[in-house]
């Protein structure tokens, strides 16, 4: 059995905690957070402090707590010579500090607390300073994931950089389509069966194969129509950024 | 029964066509290409002809062509006052000759030959110049769509916009998630649950609520390290929009 405790309790640590909670090779012994959080039924016997010097003993500790914040927390631990990992996919391991044993724990995923989450096609990045913590971290992963893979520091970095650009960039063209309908009083439901699809599409076809529209195609007027409706509107550097990047990468000439 | 002919035999035609043929309440009659197409088994009894002098009659005729061609393509047709639709996101009505009766037939969504899609969740967006047609078109649509909607030009050409950022545009970004993760030599793969749940997340959640990542946060040691990972590379243009934006959007300071 596989002794977790907690340390910090937002989105990744919550997710994790539910999910670590219902494995057979795993015991949550312990959530640690700065403020008293509720534990979401059926998970109250777990035990909760918000006393940082009264942590349990653990096989592994898991830091989620925001990513300025990891470097000074793990030098507050009062232990020693322990592993201790943290979930975040833009911090080096070395961020922790050396008293401890340090590694990483970080599932490739966007945690919200309004919904539920399967683990189980959830990459999760492992990193350890020895051969004996990356074992475990791996045994802790499989538990929950299918998908478990030891990726460097310097790798997770660049594979961090790309989910900003496919998840938090990705859903900034979310919100600039759905103000685009508000503008016209549609309803943003109109365009979710093409948002599923899009992503849905790249499961099977290389992004570059599923490109299609006006920009590679160089069809220039439907482009300029598209500039005039949108006027001086702070979208348009989006448009016209996206376009020519299309433009040139496709290279149709008419 | 709803006699249908197709003129132009592309993505949006061909699924199309593959859907309302199993439709009870119509058939196709006719299927029109410039060049000789094959047509899949098991629609191989369909009449199929490449001379525009040899159309068929039927209820309405639906275009599915390059936006460009439509307009001196239907200027071709030999026939007056019948219902004429092309199936063009970015296209007003007005581009068809005005000899014919004419409409709108815009499903929202991304085609591409190797997938197949259902239409039940795909809206439909139709228009027409009198009431009569209009009923028609939502026949057609309700056999196969159960979301057929009424939509202006104007707002079909604000909808079209707005399906460019979410689609074409969104691809992209995927696209540059796929070549950071080629230059570390690893798998696409990694971001694909990722994507997923990004676009899964805005069924139940505004964009607004949705949005994560560092520049929300304002989280300026992130933003400074995804800077200097990105140097001088084409992506860091994207990377410096998008997170003066969001910055701006959510304004959080420090």
């Amino acid at each position: 059995m596989i002794n977790v405790v907690f340390l910090g309790f937002g989105n990744v640590n919550s997710h994790l905690f539910k999910t670590l909670h219902k494995s057979k090779e795993v015991t949550v012994k312990q959530v640690f957070n700065r403020n008293y959080i509720k534990i979401i039924s059926p998970f109250e016997k777990i035990s909760f402090t918000d006393d940082i010097s009264k942590l349990e003993q653990a096989d592994v500790y898991i830091i989620g707590i925001p990513d300025d914040a990891i470097s000074s927390f793990s030098e507050s631990l009062s232990f020693q010579n322990e592993l201790v990992v943290h979930t975040s996919g833009g911090v080096s391991m070395d961020a922790l500090s050396n008293k401890n044993r340090r590694g990483i724990f970080y599932p490739i995923q966007t945690f919200s607390k309004e919904r539920g989450l399967d683990f189980k096609n959830i990459p999760i990045c492992i990193e350890a300073e020895n051969s004996k913590d990356l074992e475990l971290l791996l045994r802790v992963g499989k538990t929950i994931s299918e998908n478990v893979v030891e990726i460097s520091s310097e790798k997770r970095a660049k594979l961090h950089l790309a989910a900003v650009f496919v998840n938090n960039f990705t859903n900034h063209l979310y919100q600039i389509g759905s103000e685009i309908l508000k503008e016209e009083d549609l309803p943003f439901d109109l365009l979710k069966p093409l948002i599923s699809e899009t992503a849905s599409k790249i499961e099977t076809l290389s992004p570059e194969k599923a490109q299609t529209g006006p920009a590679k195609r160089n069809d220039i007027k439907t482009i300029e129509k598209h500039l005039h409706l949108l006027g001086d509107s702070s979208y348009r550097k989006f448009y016209e950024l996206f376009t020519e990047e299309l433009k040139q990468k496709y290279g149709k000439k008419l």
